[in-house]
């Protein structure tokens, strides 16, 4: 065993002895708790800036730009920011405990199921330091350890807000050891990570594809992922067409980098010659590239400069003020084209026809389905369930936005008097 | 690509094809394939009969036991118990397409889940011919496709017994590749299955452990898998003893081989000198060998012959007529045994003690916590869920029996009105 394995075994064993005191702890003492980690990140502001400047300077050092460097700096409003995230999970309802139907069966047992934590959680991220206080209350809310690996351009800043939030916890009088921090930026961290199956229940990546990748080939722990956010918005023939053009622009441009924004666009015959030219000058006056394929290209030629998509458009998730164009026969193209190209994050359909909307909604399997809605509404504070941990792709376990819900499971709870099976 | 590997793809595609079909056929016309499926198995009788005679000759050629030969035998009651499965899974509810709510967000949005099948399954199994017709049936309710692979030992009997089903599948007009058989012996096949992440959404694997070892090692797909079942029964100190007699015996005995069986007896010591006397003389009329600690030990072997416990039993599923059984100090070190030892199956209590009762059904972490009831209740019929696919011992997306529920997973819907993200 080498020392990084010995050390993350370390981690492992203090993550599984303090999520199992936090497993059962009271909704009220993990509020306290929550209290305390936003309260420490706000004392603790002078510290975290000092850490911070030395992931600054490195990245200055590194000739990173001046948007990735601002990303990185916790000023005073991004601190707050964080400790105000912490304090919103407080008023979240307590997920453990949950029971929601004890049947009883005809041999007098009562038999039900009853929501428990996962466990411990490894979370692998690349993203802003904020994650840090986002996963760890999360995971502290819904009763599961964590162990936390950030990204290295963000490491000693990740390091002191996981310092905070351990005093916070402690503090409150529950176990520092529920949120651990990978105390190294060595990369063989995350390979012992990864194969720690006796210590850690289950991964999240997040992170771009890269890390998913490494993640999906060396984990032998179960993992909740989000891969890619190719989204489609589908115009029908029927679509109230002003309609139609709102949500595809705030589909496409109310943000670009984001996995629930619109990549594809397909629009039924009947409307194509009405529809896109409408939709081409509101994109374009966006700012928004067109790939079209030749029928939408003859469209919008007149109104708007196009160019004409390649295959590889219809499975590339742009993340940029892109847009891929087709025009399709009908409802069944539309969603023979979604079976093929579509990541399974999120689809729309515009439509006034019940029936169409009503077969969009059954036979296309994403995360979310929609009608008459913009696809930037698959996200877990749009759907009320408060923050969350990403929005997962996978089918099994959680679908969608991961809320504290998505990071725990449930267990049959059986009561008897003395039933013995014949 | 090898041969094996095309031919692993067609099945693959057929089977995505034919299951996107299944996915949305209502549950009338799912039912009245399920009852054609179970006719072709009774009409068959001759073909089913003349294909198992090839396993059977082949068993005996390679000297398998007069006991293994006969659980290969496809007589006219097997046939027929195997039909009856079938049309039990009949009067099961359709789970897909339930919606449980539908909330109403602030802007007008409606949202809520849906359940939908999974996709594809692919299912690896080592055990008897039934198996075929259970799997499948399960998975044409739940809307899924089916990709089987049996033992090789029933290879003529269980290609027999899925073409009579795809045939039954496509009577009722439903598409016959929704049921896949792996026409071949050729144990590459299974690789190629593992990493068919194109085709096939989840694996379930149900047979012995080096079956389920080599599909954790190898799997690019999920898995639901169900690994031991190292089950404790703990008898407090404010039992009913004859209750906890019963129900160690009923736990232990009423069937061994089984996953569901109370392999480890853990006893409070002030209850040991009276409880052990009375339970021992019970296993021991019943043929029951015990390895004890020194304590138990003590205790029984007046009345009994003991063995001393090696390290090893506290981790050993004996499915035989064997059980390890050790005096702790109280519940905390009951549960700390369990904790260190369990395979998260099933863990009993017997006590009167309110208290005691509910912190071991909070914090004992496994897929049934069951009350003054016997361990062999953790069961898809017995909780009331019909036929099952197995019992999980995972944490995510299913644990516990796995029935029609746990084969399929939920979507978010959206309906909206034209709303836009601000």
């Amino acid at each position: 065993m080498t020392d990084i394995e010995k050390m993350m075994q370390q981690i492992g064993i203090k993550a599984r002895q303090a999520a199992r005191k936090l497993a059962w702890t009271d909704g009220g003492a993990k509020n306290a708790a929550l209290l305390a980690m936003a309260d420490a990140l706000v004392t603790g502001v002078k510290d975290l800036q000092r850490a911070n400047a030395r992931d600054l300077e490195a990245a200055e050092a590194k000739g990173l730009s001046a948007a990735m460097i601002d990303r990185l700096r916790l000023t005073d409003a991004y601190i707050e920011t964080m400790a105000e995230g912490i304090r919103q999970i407080v008023a979240l309802p307590d997920p453990v405990g949950e029971i929601n139907t004890m049947r009883r069966l005809p041999n007098g047992l009562q038999v039900g199921l009853m929501r428990v934590p996962l466990g411990v959680l490894g979370i692998i991220y690349e993203s802003r330091p904020n994650v840090t206080a986002d996963a760890a209350a999360l995971c502290v809310k819904s009763g599961n350890g964590v162990i936390l690996r950030g990204g290295s351009e963000a490491y000693h800043s990740n390091r002191a807000i996981a310092s905070c939030l351990a005093q916070g916890l402690a503090v409150a009088g529950l176990p520092a050891e529920a949120v651990q921090f990978i105390d190294t930026t060595d990369r063989a961290a995350v390979g012992a990570l990864l194969k720690s199956d006796d210590y850690v229940d289950v991964i999240i990546p997040r992170g771009g594809k890269g890390l998913i990748k490494r993640v999906m080939a060396e984990s032998k722990i179960p993992v909740i992922k989000h891969l890619d956010g190719l989204c489609h918005t589908y115009v029908d023939s029927e679509a109230d067409l002003d309609m139609a053009v709102e949500l595809t622009m705030n589909g496409k441009m109310q943000r670009t980098g984001v996995c629930n924004a619109t990549e594809t666009l397909l629009v039924h015959q009947a409307v194509a010659e009405t529809f896109l030219p409408k939709v081409a000058k509101a994109l374009n006056e966006a700012g928004c590239e067109m790939r079209c394929c030749a029928a939408s290209q003859a469209a919008i030629s007149s109104v708007a400069p196009v160019t004409a998509a390649s295959d590889e458009d219809w499975d590339t998730e742009h993340l940029a003020a892109v847009l891929s164009v087709k025009v399709v026969k009908g409802l069944d193209e539309a969603m023979d084209h979604i079976e093929e190209h579509s990541s399974r994050h999120t689809e729309v359909i515009v439509t006034k026809n019940h029936d169409r909307a009503m077969r969009f909604v059954r036979e296309v399997d994403s995360s979310a389905v929609m009608i008459n809605a913009s696809s930037r509404f698959n996200d877990g504070f749009q759907f009320g369930l408060g923050a969350e941990m990403g929005i997962s792709t996978d089918k099994l376990h959680v679908r969608g936005p991961v809320g504290l819900e998505g990071l725990t499971t449930q267990k049959w709870i059986v009561l008897g008097s003395g039933q013995l099976r014949s």
